[in-house]
């Protein structure tokens, strides 16, 4: 199979899993699991579920278990998505090419939405498709990985750092927590979701992914100075204009798109333990850097 | 013990917990800890955590894991206090006495402290004091009653009924969403957290968290009627201000009284295969119905 027609099947299992791990919009209350919905589905890069898939090829996870890793990992990223893009916080009306959720909608829907977006994210998490002794320790992983001491608190520092100067180490430290944490959940829970991984094998994947997690960021902060916005699907040029310290404004361009390349050699060479099993994952880690929206 | 001995002790216990459970306001990000201690500790009537003992009590729960179980409850009711008074919301300004954290901080933390105290509450049910399949149950109890067909989707409702004429079924049903479904999980996951209840215990206990939900609630519009905002802590006067539907502007001052008396003896009659074992709930039934703020 190659990258793409495996990128394409994994894409489809997790559009279906998502479609029946989320309430049906004719559910009472109607409107809020159809603005759910329109939130979730039918858009996204799904770097999440992708990672996840590609993880747990590694440890023998099924893919139904998978499935359900993944859909909890995109609920809890776009609960995020939506709740960052409220006027108090990023104030952003276009996502995924779409209007934002309190513009399609209305605000106290937004908070809604994403609040019950994380709820069901662990509803899934408990799905009976997952061993118990598996339901508690992805709860784990995805709850610790959302919280304050991750994404959450990524976020804080986020909006706290408006208009100041952050030092390179400062910044790293933001986006670990706030994009990182959930993109390194995404390799755990992938490989947790399959025969338990020792620890130098989930050593090298944390390695792995805190290397794919950076670069991820570094290379969004390339992206918002040098796409338009159609092609990135949200409004290009946001950070510089909200006053927000990112790679490219502390290094510049040059060496921003030179430590992704950097970034990207890392990843691969932190997956050598694995061999061959690990080709998606490498192949991952090229997406990750080579993307262009 | 008496029951003031007997509440005195869990409000000390489940104070504690929420305390140790709670990240530190010197880790960062400060702020964010710091506003997410201010919104839990030191206020509330704690009756999700009291419920959860009580209940822990009928199946020899550990009082260690009924800790863990309470303490994530009263974070995600916390968490909803705290979305519910935000401006896109109820706007509301007090809370327990104190200014609501969007007005202490701002709305970009007050939108962080719920997501993040939602996290925590489940960082909080996968601690290695209960055991991996209890740590699954309670997740799952817990998410199922926070998301959208409970206490999320129950919030939905109440705000799509701000200016419309409900009957009462349709009061009854926003309520059993809003606040009886984690009251009933408050029952549930304290009965869960010990030797696991056969069927027949678990429908009891259902019946009585029904009973004693709908009673609480019956009361809150009572009091929002009849008392003023020193006493409750909280706006008085604000669901009629609002034009939102009540117990008391459907069926009346009396008729509500009349209604509440009825559901604690039935909160009462539903306990009766217990004996005498359950007592505190019985008691807290009281408590719930006879309380003045």
């Amino acid at each position: 199979m190659t990258f793409e027609q495996w990128t394409r099947s994994v894409l489809e299992r997790v559009e279906t899993a998502l479609e029946n791990y989320l309430p049906a919009e004719t559910t009472e209350p109607a409107k809020l699991h159809e603005a759910m919905r329109y939130a979730v589905l039918g858009g996204g890069k799904r770097v999440r579920p992708l990672l996840c898939h590609a993880a747990g090829e590694l440890t023998g996870a099924r893919a139904e278990c998978l499935d359900a890793a993944a859909a909890a990992l995109e609920m809890i990223h776009v609960y995020s998505l939506v709740h960052d893009d409220m006027p108090c916080m990023d104030d952003d009306e276009l996502r995924r090419g779409k209007p934002t959720v309190h513009v399609k909608y209305d605000e106290a829907t937004a908070l809604l939405v994403g609040d019950a977006l994380q709820s069901q994210a662990f509803v899934v998490l408990t799905s009976d498709v997952l061993a118990p002794q598996q339901q508690a320790s992805l709860v784990r992983e995805l709850a610790f990985a959302s919280g304050s001491l991750g994404m959450c608190g990524g976020q804080a520092i986020d909006l706290a750092s408006v208009g100041h100067t952050l030092t390179r180490p400062q910044l790293e430290t933001m986006h670990r927590m706030k994009t990182g944490a959930l993109l390194r959940a995404a390799v755990r829970m992938g490989a947790l979701a399959g025969d338990t991984p020792d620890a130098d094998a989930l050593r090298s994947l944390d390695a792995y992914a805190a290397a794919v997690g950076l670069a991820f960021q570094v290379v969004d902060d390339i992206l918002d100075v040098t796409t338009d916005s159609a092609t990135l699907g949200k409004t290009a040029g946001k950070d510089a204009k909200d006053g927000k310290p990112t790679y490219v404004s502390i290094i510049g361009l040059d060496a921003s798109r030179a430590l992704a390349a950097q970034l990207r050699s890392d990843a691969h060479a932190a997956l050598a333990p694995f061999g061959a099993r690990a080709q998606r994952l490498a192949e991952l880690a090229d997406l990750v850097v080579n993307r262009v929206s």
